[in-house]
């Protein structure tokens, strides 16, 4: 059972494992910093499909047989599968699911969506109802870039704040097993939507980065811990500049993330020479790393403990058009390894 | 700990109680068969807001304080919140959490929205990880209607298969506390994603009970229970066309529900005089009619036992412009209550 620990957060008593993951990432990605970590690089990131939407699908889907297979599971052995995306409806989760055999739990939470699939598949391990499930995610630059902002063919000028969408997806199980040697989740600290009243949808890091220090803030007021418990403290794509907000607004509340934190969406892309501006976004994102880069470096023994901190912004186009502000939302997960 | 029964389903030890329900409905629900059942009939579907959007999102805030309310307790109390709607990007969701003060998990599943947030709830309550958890989702048909069909100033005749989004909302508060007199929550059956190859937008009803009959056999198959068992079995928003197609197929397993079946989305609307042609859809449908009718039939202790089974179509606009079919899904979720 589960012990809830202040006001957000909850340790898990049967510390569910991440037993695989598998990460598959566009060419654009597999030129940035990280290309050795990951698993598969496409060379085209339309994977032979008409359409970007059934491109990102089809990727979502080879994230998540890569991970049963990494993990010498069949596709019967999965008792659910908890997976999100930023498409209207979930396009690419809906028709991904499609093609497999297993119960399927939909999540929507914007880029926040690993940890928000990762929290739910942990809770549904802790509860006793899965012996393994699988949390997934996917993004795809050019189905999000039309969906949210305009059609790529327009060429328009993308401002110096702005974030490159991650063509990308993660999977990742999560087990009650006893196996040895996987990184476990041990707390879970879910956000609560923040709005600090950011209204240009090419500023993301801005308008997330008050839900991720919220998060932070609470997950260490919970649980009594002090960043340094961490060896990394990692948020999900608020890219160079929402980092930089974030570190300024925890040191307001005196804490201080500075030696041991980095964004995902400022380490995937060489930002200057790959002209991303101020970095990755998309829930791909946070999932190819924590799933690749985080991930391997736990299973060597370099990361002990990691804080993942995934966010996301809760606009859609029709709301930024009615005149509303963006809210955000950011949810952290506590991920140890055992020294053995 | 939860128990696994078969393939999709668990049994929840702790029989998470569903503390307390509140449901709004718009003026044409409030007319229907159902009106004296609802907590709130609206007299204006707007809610004093300048689009439909916006008054969908206010509809579900009530609903969420409502339950609040109704249980004696604060927002404070209350652990978790998972939401869902039929909109892009959760747009009701969102921005109704935006309001709240509470740890919020978006979820999608279409119209299934219902028991989807319903079983993740119970989970987190079976875990440990909440005392108390809401459950929520609502529809408005008209910011259903033109985001997936049509805008309503076409005003395109409707087919005679089509259904009526319902403007509603329902939330629930499931507790692990030792309340008397409350129905609780026993079995948990989760939907695979499923696919007959329906491309007509219009036939929802025919999209989706492939994937609820999936789920009542499973059901079935898994518990080892017979439909008798349960006083009543209710499907989410099928309509008349899709409640007479799930009967039917259901025989050819030999599952026999003709005596004891009701469709939400049959019930909801006296659809000849009302104009709904086949009933009515839309998560609010089955969160309206569960949260209002079966509930309070539950506490005067009329009902006893009910399976619920929540289904929706994961399309999108986009999907269908590409060709795509209509893949659906079904959640079930059976409710108990105790004689005394």
């Amino acid at each position: 059972m589960a012990v809830r620990m202040g006001k957000q957060t909850v340790k898990l008593e049967s510390k569910p494992k991440i037993l695989s993951t598998y990460t598959v990432v566009g060419p654009k990605e597999g030129e940035g910093p990280l290309k050795d970590y990951f698993h598969e690089i496409l060379d085209d990131d339309m994977c032979q499909c008409e359409t970007f939407e059934k491109a990102e699908s089809k990727i979502h889907y080879s994230a998540v047989q890569g991970c049963i297979k990494d993990a010498n599971l069949k596709e019967s052995d999965i008792d659910y599968i908890f997976s999100g995306d930023l498409l209207n409806q979930l396009f690419s989760s809906s028709f991904m699911a499609r093609d497999l055999c297993i119960p399927f739990i939909g999540m929507y939470g914007a880029c926040s969506n690993m940890t928000e699939t990762l929290s739910v598949a942990a809770m549904a391990v802790e509860a006793g109802c899965a012996n393994y499930a699988i949390a997934s995610t996917s993004s795809h630059f050019s189905s999000a870039e039309r969906q949210f902002r305009v059609p790529l063919e327009m060429g328009s000028q993308r401002t110096p704040s702005c974030q490159w969408t991650v063509t990308g997806a993660g999977a990742m199980i999560l087990t009650n097993r006893n196996v040895k040697h996987r990184p476990y989740v041990t707390y879970i600290t879910t956000g609560k939507v923040k709005d600090y009243g950011i209204t240009d949808p090419n500023e993301m890091g801005a308008a997330m980065a008050p839900a991720a220090v919220d998060t932070i803030k609470q997950h260490f007021v919970d649980t009594d811990l002090k960043p340094n418990y961490y060896d990394l403290i990692v948020t999900g794509d608020l890219g160079s500049i929402g980092k930089k907000i974030t570190e300024e607004l925890l040191l307001e509340y005196k804490i201080d993330v500075r030696k041991n934190y980095i964004d995902c969406g400022a380490e995937i892309f060489d930002c200057k020479k790959q002209d991303t501006n101020s970095g990755g976004s998309g829930c791909g994102c946070s999932a190819a790393v924590m799933g690749s880069y985080i991930y391997k470096k736990m299973i060597k023994g370099e990361l002990k403990r990691v804080l993942l901190i995934s966010t996301g912004a809760l606009l859609n186009s029709i709301s930024t058009l009615q005149g509303e502000t963006i809210p955000g939302i950011a949810h952290a997960i506590a991920i140890e390894m055992d020294g053995d």
